[in-house]
């Protein structure tokens, strides 16, 4: 529940803010979103999907802009507001235009249409894909 | 229930084989999925499914390596196995080596849990985001 | 896990046994199905589920066809498939043709993909629906 | 987000308007819910999703109270708040009860209670539903 | 839809009064909480799913501490906010710690995450736990 | 797919070992579950994903008996076959008996029920919760 409140940076602990700095340089961002602030009441959480979240959304061999789009896909399909409103924001920092956002959640939508229609049918996987 | 056992060409109606030939001139592909053949059951729907598809995976303004990861990445979500074998090798036959399919992974895996804790502590979108 | 194999009427306890008595006389079948058989190594769940479905798939305002279509609907929304296998199975028992079967099931898809379509674009209910 | 205003019918498009004017003839009603006005921003999904609701929706072997009361069940079990709203409206002036309302919510907890026991469980498909 | 209004004790017939004074008995409460005066509604419903919280969550093999956190897992990882808050209260009565809490939401994400892999990497079962 | 074959413990990098080793002497086990196996193909994330499981899963404010008890339960909730198995097998170990287990089940499947009705009627959070 919304019980939790932000912490905000000026309120946090040393460790808090230790990954509130890590945060807002690695992203050349002047402050953290709402979730980091609600995560901050639990420490080790806190660090901990940062560090995921900095490991696995930073350089690889996916471009930033695909892995924030993905990110936005997987949240729009699970119906997460809040991911797609912050995800959406950052894969448009990273260049995704509006029309690329519909065609987004036009996959999004078709794929969970057709993950039901195979699994109610239980379609045999082609030996091809074997 | 996999009652339904998949329509091969030589046993399609030419309603049927109709959407099969548009499905491997538009692919460039030999002969068609089992989801297809599944689906030929119910040739509206057959006829439906596919002309979706086809608009929605077609060409737009998102590249279609991309198109298919995030069919991927939805289907990988949703745990559709055949919808990830047969989208993985869409993905592949467009350049997806298996680093990117890894990371994909992990985007769909950290989404799926960083969703919940912010659906679960109720997160307020950031005023700019709104 | 199948770790629990099915216990079969001639191994049941009287306990058991009334409940599979009961199935078996409501639905005038000669013999229960293996949800059964595997819940029955819990009684009181065994009991306490099959209560629930005699009440709410019992005689009532809305019809057993449409009850079972009903059912169907949901569990193939959520992908179970011996859930899809034997509410079809009741389904048909009460008319349900293929026909219908294989529109129900483009409902399902097609409520699925708007389901995330609406959800993900966060469209406000309509003052008339409030 | 609902960055995304809805697009009024005097401030459509003509490709836009001529969507809004099929859904309200086929309708028979005098204005669109607000699912198509945010939709209309991206006027071919707008169109394509029309024309697969239409096609679904319309007239088939299943009663058009039964289709929405299937769309209702699968929205609920999504917890899709304005399909619910949206298509239980269309459930209720097909002929839909409050009676009958409350018998499909019924329906649809059970089979997601049902459904994950039997997953959990691993039954096994009874050898006469193969 | 919140069409539905709470009915209060003053307002409810006989037989909503009656499950609504077994609740208040069992739970050693001055009132019931707003899910069962929206299922008052349906007075057959709210009779059948007070009876089987009842049963579920009553004494049993499992501690009632444990039981309230096993409902705030589930209902964590489904969303369901109303269910959280609930049942986070029922089981910070029973004495779950804010850390307690916090640990308890960090397993529900991990487990989100992991469920994810290991079906999209479709993991077989080890010999050992068949 | 199963396209990803087990890599075991001689066939693995160093990289690779030094996990498998971490994870046989954090857990007094002989060898490692297919899970750790199958993700060995993408080192960083095996390595990731067990720092993790060892955080999260490890001694905190919850004891290991119910820690293994809410990851089951989350994993029959979302449906993961693998997941069951393998961590029900780590709650038995801890102590868990077969008619806990069946209470857990029972609870997930009533959550399961009791959150979509909630989810469906929009009950809006007591005011002693907010």
């Amino acid at each position: 529940m919304s019980l939790v409140p932000p912490i905000e940076y000026d309120d946090a602990s040393p460790q808090v803010r230790a990954v509130y700095d890590d945060i807002m340089a690695t992203r050349k961002v002047p402050s953290v979103n709402n979730f980091w602030k609600v995560l901050a009441h639990d420490p080790p959480t806190l660090r901990r999907i940062w560090s995921n979240i900095k490991e696995v959304m930073g350089p690889g061999t996916i471009d930033p802009l695909t892995k924030e789009m993905l990110y936005v896909a997987v949240s729009a399909s699970n119906g997460c507001r809040y991911c797609i409103a912050s995800h959406g924001a950052a894969a448009r920092k990273h260049g995704m235009t509006e029309a690329q956002y519909s065609e987004l959640l036009a996959i999004v939508g078709l794929a969970n249409e057709t993950n039901r229609l195979v699994t109610a049918l239980d379609v045999a996987v082609d030996a091809k894909f074997l």
